[in-house]
């Protein structure tokens, strides 16, 4: 492909609204253009790429003998009636009429539409197991949408969903897309973990989440020190510290009377009262307020030094969605206090609290009266009664390791595929049976699994990039070899390039070729951008000393070669590079 | 691909929705199911049909020149405000609110989005020309959606866009795309024509149609007997026949007074008048009336045999879509009498006359009065004023052909690809402009082509099918080969089935195994409703005899072959087919 028959425009400057490097890359080099807030055009260049990693993706499924279908963009309202999850899944989920008032969204996912599908055709046991997957366009209503493909409005998605006859069955289907997603990621060339997730409104019993580490990467990861065990921070369990163990029990031990108020005027903060008591945030109490999506206001109860883990909580009270933190004038009409002053003796509203506020006596809170705290507070001794006590916190480094020993390591990554277990929440909701062997009729058994397209795409330049450019992997690199033409009104260099351009070509490897009339800095400049592989400097005055420049994108290293050499010596690092 | 692993399943039954072959074709042999009105899941095997069908339309897109890129399905209202287009497309753009209020709609086509893409970088006339395609999922509310993927609401369509310096090369643009998608449609293995079309509300200057004829086909297509003119009849000119001009002539010279009235009880329709008055049709003139977008009546004067052409009436116009006729109470209300008993006289509205009313006089028409009409009328002796004389009338079967010798043919045909030569409508709207050699800022002179991609597939079979299943032609059939496996349990034929998969799939053939449990009755109508090229026979009882059957899906020939010879005999008819 020559430059100057493409549809390429890079740009020197990053858009304003461009705030980490995989972004500001991919619409310098011309991948995307926005066309709304988290709605882009993919260009020729990111079209390629997409195109390679989907079909790593379809390679990597249909070997383990998954069939590809399309389902629609627009899906009627019934359908996500049946499972309730019209309501449930929030704004999120994109919701229009039509000119004859009929209802519909656009697919946030696929679920619904999946179920309805198979449950027309199947009929016995005989019809089960199978695994159906698309890679289809998708679209939230995300409130904040950022980061360029990474939290888009409308994305492209390859979403799977398995059908077993039984949990031993859908185990093993499980377990046989982890298999496939570690070597999609594997072929893709990025550096990834897999850790335990929550299952959010998708629902299930289990899932997983493939994670590209980049320090950019939206989501915290706790990983322990051998690598057995992972998870997002949203969902691992939070363990005492052995230092903090010895501390709580000793604080449990002490002795204590009636609650004392405390005029404590102007110490609102954790900070405050420790600074001020002596004691350390480990051993106060935070109290926070939520409001759960049925409108009911809840206390959580935390150590200072802890933050709260709404998706845990979520878990703790069986909800769909995590609650929200209240704002602060809700917090005054609930409790008479500002936050800051407000505690949980008095409350009328259900108090959670977390396992390791349990341990403790003795301690202080807000006394839901502006300026003024109370000391010698105990749960232990009825002065407010616990709703429930659960593990309720985030988790942190250096946290002791919950499945083993040492502790845990804290990592940041871009979520890229998340796989469900999901039992037969879909199935028994839209009545998805089978006629068993033994004559019964039974729900399907389901698994769904996810792998975010463009994202991934995007999660590679953000772990793959310098500062001059992207480092594409050879796995989804647009192009193998950019060629930068030194001299392009030369008929030998024209020559020379035509040759290169067909011999690679024959052996399977595309050649890109800045043909224009420019400068060579800005030719290498660009090629940095743009980020392929190997770059080859092919001028006049080099044929002429019988030399020719091979760059490695990645290393910058600059390897000389006669012209005779040239194609070998390309087909040789483009070898080893695969 | 052996049928136990696939997701099929064939129906014996149409679905009650299904009206034509095609549509009922498609659903019995699983590669479509409804999700809702005008919405399809593609299953598994429409799927292969469509990414060959893709694959073909890319190389012949690529190979002129043309690059592939993806814009979004969701665009932002203030694009298409631009063009003035977001009230002109009417209820058929699927409009939105997200959660901020803003205005969205779902893409029924993408002129305004890749105008925005374009003039974000085009800046030089070096920067031309290009040619920008995408295959893509768009929406349109359509009304009424009906006969499967041929009206529906959710559609895969490639669309490409050309970007030219002048209206010369626009103009080899255009003729490239034509050249394209006659390479296409040919490669497909339709029967197709070319049609002079209507440009809608795309708009410009010109654009043509590319129908494949079937007798379901929802347009009709009038072609000359040399086959060098052809049109939708939305456009066809429509010249009077020779006898009729000896007619008009012979009505023309009658001599006549003032318009008389006569009582005309029960008379209403053309029929009744022709049957009382002893005129034919043809010398009869009959009075419709239609609202224009802009909620003006309008009065149309057509000869009793003619039919009007909504098309003609919105160009002569200068309306942006076609207006509709007026309901009988409006009619009542504007003229005093039910449809009837109208006519001109009298109204104070715009008339508009067919061309081959404007050389009748002495006629007879509706008395805004029921139960009347006035005879002896002329528009030439002053007794109504017409607003503007022209071809409004639908051309028909047996007329002479507008460029040319002879008479015109009518065909039906069903839209699988339109092309438009755009010139500056939109990028003067959008100021899509590069600065010229000269100096100067011009807007960019624009293409637009389409194709509909699932409406292609289902059209074929339309054009492509007997009473027992559907005829795939080689080009896009899911599977090459067919193989009824009758003894699936026999290790001989099991043997003989494995070698036979593997041989073609070398040779890039794909064979689909029935291995089920089934009788060979079944296998057989299936393997005539899924309609691959090639069926093979093959059972322990064949082999014994060393004979396996091979039938041709079109003809229904068998051939009996020796095991031995199989391989090479249905090598040999697939190299023919294609």
């Amino acid at each position: 492909m020559r430059w100057s028959k493409s549809y390429l425009f890079t740009l020197r400057e990053a858009p304003a609204d461009a705030e980490i490097p995989s972004h500001i890359l991919m619409v310098r080099a011309g991948l995307i253009r926005k066309v709304a807030a988290g709605i882009y055009t993919y260009g020729p260049l990111a079209l390629k790429a997409l195109r390679k990693f989907e079909q790593i993706v379809r390679e990597e499924l249909n070997v383990r003998g998954c069939q590809e279908l399309l389902m629609p963009m627009v899906q009627p309202k019934e359908l996500w009636d049946e499972t309730g999850r019209w309501t449930e899944m929030g704004e999120g989920l994109q919701k229009f009429k039509n000119r004859n008032g009929h209802e519909f969204c656009l697919g946030a996912t696929h679920e619904e539409v999946i179920t309805d599908f198979v449950r027309k055709d199947v009929k016995s046991y005989r019809d089960l197991p199978f695994n159906l997957y698309q890679i289809q366009t998708k679209y939230r209503d995300e409130i904040r949408p950022r980061f360029g493909l990474m939290r888009g409005r409308e994305f492209l998605m390859k979403d799977a969903y398995s059908f077993d006859l039984d949990q031993e069955g859908a185990e093993r289907s499980y377990q046989l897309m982890r298999e496939a997603y570690q070597a999609i990621f594997t072929r893709l060339g990025a550096r990834f973990v897999v850790v335990a997730a929550d299952s959010g409104n998708i629902g299930g019993n289990r899932s997983e989440e493939f994670h590209i580490l980049a320090d950019s990467g939206e989501d915290q990861l706790l990983v322990s020190e051998d690598g057995l065990f992972a998870a997002n921070v949203e969902v691992c369990p939070a363990l005492l510290k052995e230092e903090n163990r010895a501390a709580s029990i000793d604080q449990a031990s002490a002795q204590g009377g009636a609650p004392e108020e405390l005029a404590t005027p102007g110490l609102k903060t954790i900070a405050d009262l420790a600074k001020s008591t002596g004691l350390a945030p480990e051993q106060l109490v935070k109290t926070l307020f939520f409001m759960t999506e049925a409108q009911e206001p809840i206390c959580v109860l935390l150590r200072g030094c802890d933050e709260a883990n709404p998706v845990k909580i979520k878990n703790a009270l069986g909800l769909a969605n995590p609650p929200r933190l209240l704002l602060d004038q809700e917090v005054k009409d609930l409790t008479g206090a500002w936050p800051g002053s407000c505690g949980p003796v008095g409350l009328k509203i259900p108090i959670y609290m977390d396992q390791a506020v349990e341990r403790m006596d003795n301690y202080m809170v807000g006394a839901n009266r502006d300026g003024f705290h109370l000391k010698g507070v105990s749960h232990r001794r009825g002065h407010f009664k616990v709703t429930q006590v659960g593990d309720l916190r985030l988790a942190q480094e250096g946290d002791p390791n919950p499945q083993g020993q040492g502790k845990l390591k804290a990592y940041r990554g871009i979520e890229v595929g998340h796989i469900f277990y999901l039992g037969s929440k879909y199935s028994q909701a839209m009545e998805a049976q089978f006629l068993g062997e033994d004559g019964q009729l039974k729900p399907i058994e389901m698994g769904c699994y996810g792998i975010g397209v463009g994202r991934s795409i995007q999660a590679v330049i953000e772990q793959n990039h310098d500062k001059d450019g992207i480092i594409w992997p050879p796995s989804v690199a647009p192009f193998h070899v950019h060629v930068c033409m030194l001299d392009p009104e030369d008929s030998q260099v024209q020559q020379w390039v035509d040759t290169l351009e067909k011999e690679l070509f024959a052996k399977g490897h595309e050649v890109f070729v800045d043909d224009r009339a420019e400068r060579p800095g800005v030719k290498f400049k660009d090629a940095d951008l743009l980020g392929f592989p190997l770059r080859v400097n092919l001028g006049a005055r080099g044929l002429g000393q019988s030399e020719v420049e091979i760059v490695e994108r990645k290393s910058k290293e600059i390897v000389k070669v006669s012209p005779e050499n040239l194609v070998e010596t390309l087909l040789k690092k483009l070898g080893e590079s695969q």
